[in-house]
């Protein structure tokens, strides 16, 4: 019936689906997604998977299909709207003329909530940054010596980032705890320092907590 | 197993738990929420509603039944960590002596990322800000005409926080969305202006968007 649900899906477990996300999926004609986040979904219809080098051209394809009468659900890696693909989605809709009315967003936890969480931290007193898909690196530099903690989605390699501060003179003795592949099983969290972690190799889905 | 839980129940409807917060819960020896919070899960084993009169109280028997060997889940509205009970229970966890490293955050979703979804916001570029039992309402002055969306838990009534603002010399003429009762039957959303919101009555459970 012509819609889109822009869908979040939490940090990667299937624990952190909502019941909301997982009905939307159940009751749509078509989802879009990852392979990674269709995986996470027992009941789904019909489904298209896209990866980083294809994604806009298959959810240009998602829209096409809701114009042409189906539901589709597009599904997001944490909240759509932090650092998710809401705006891309929008823009798309925008080029091709589809009645922005006709999409509806379901929240997800984001993995900055989780990591929030798994330190006890209150985030609504907290720097929260994202720089994923980003060049906006030197945003942090106005924030990072105001007092609160800075809970940021790194841009590239966390490494990177705490190179990045030190050599922005931020003091090389700051804790630092990074979060790296949060409610995966292999999950790991590690308490250190500025100058320790830009030194330290991690993957590419890490949070990073600055104290 | 002297564990405590703080379990994010998401804005209101049972739609938003998550698969991790209904299975903590049914596992939970006791749970403790207000009433309406318990009343979202359907499996549930000895239960303690508190109040807003009797909260603290209750948190620290909750505590207490930890401290004796109990599993307790403690529900908290939306996300413990932004605006929830999360710095409320580390206090009496403190108090009491109990170890902070058996206390596990699962965050919930916001109504403040549901606020967002409704909007279509990315909220990663929005001043994201709560009110909510506090009294910093002069912290959103700094911020309010930096260019961005934003987005508040409003301390009292919506209508003072937009005379406050008036009071403040921000534009009367600024368009502000008003969320209430989001994700419950009768939820209603209204588009209008920051002169017009301080003339309205809303009830408590709001969230207000100035654009």
């Amino acid at each position: 019936m012509n819609k889109i649900y822009i869908v979040g899906i939490g940090p990667g477990s299937s624990d952190y689906l909502t019941k909301k996300a997982i009905e939307t999926v159940k009751n749509s004609d078509i989802t879009v997604g990852s392979e990674r986040a269709i995986k996470l979904f027992d009941e789904i219809q019909e489904k298209i998977s896209f990866n980083v080098k294809d994604l806009v051209e298959k959810l240009e394809e998602a829209v096409e299909l809701a114009i042409n009468g189906s539901t589709v659900s597009i599904l997001s890696t944490g909240d759509p709207g932090f650092s998710g693909v809401l705006k891309t989605v929008l823009r798309i809709a925008d080029e091709k003329g589809f009645n922005k009315e006709n999409i509806e967003v379901i929240p997800g936890i984001s993995s900055l909530q989780l990591a929030a969480a798994k330190n006890h931290i209150q985030w609504d007193m907290a720097n929260v940054m994202t720089f994923h898909g980003r060049e906006n690196i030197e945003d942090i530099l106005p924030v990072i010596n105001n007092g609160k903690t800075t809970i940021a989605l790194p841009s590239r390699k966390v490494k990177d980032m705490a190179q990045f501060l030190l050599d922005n003179n931020v003091n090389p003795n700051r804790k630092v705890t990074v979060c790296e592949r949060l409610s995966y099983d292999n999950e790991k969290i590690v308490h250190s320092t500025l100058k320790e972690i830009a030194n330290s190799e991690f993957t590419y889905m890490c949070i990073m907590i600055i104290y």
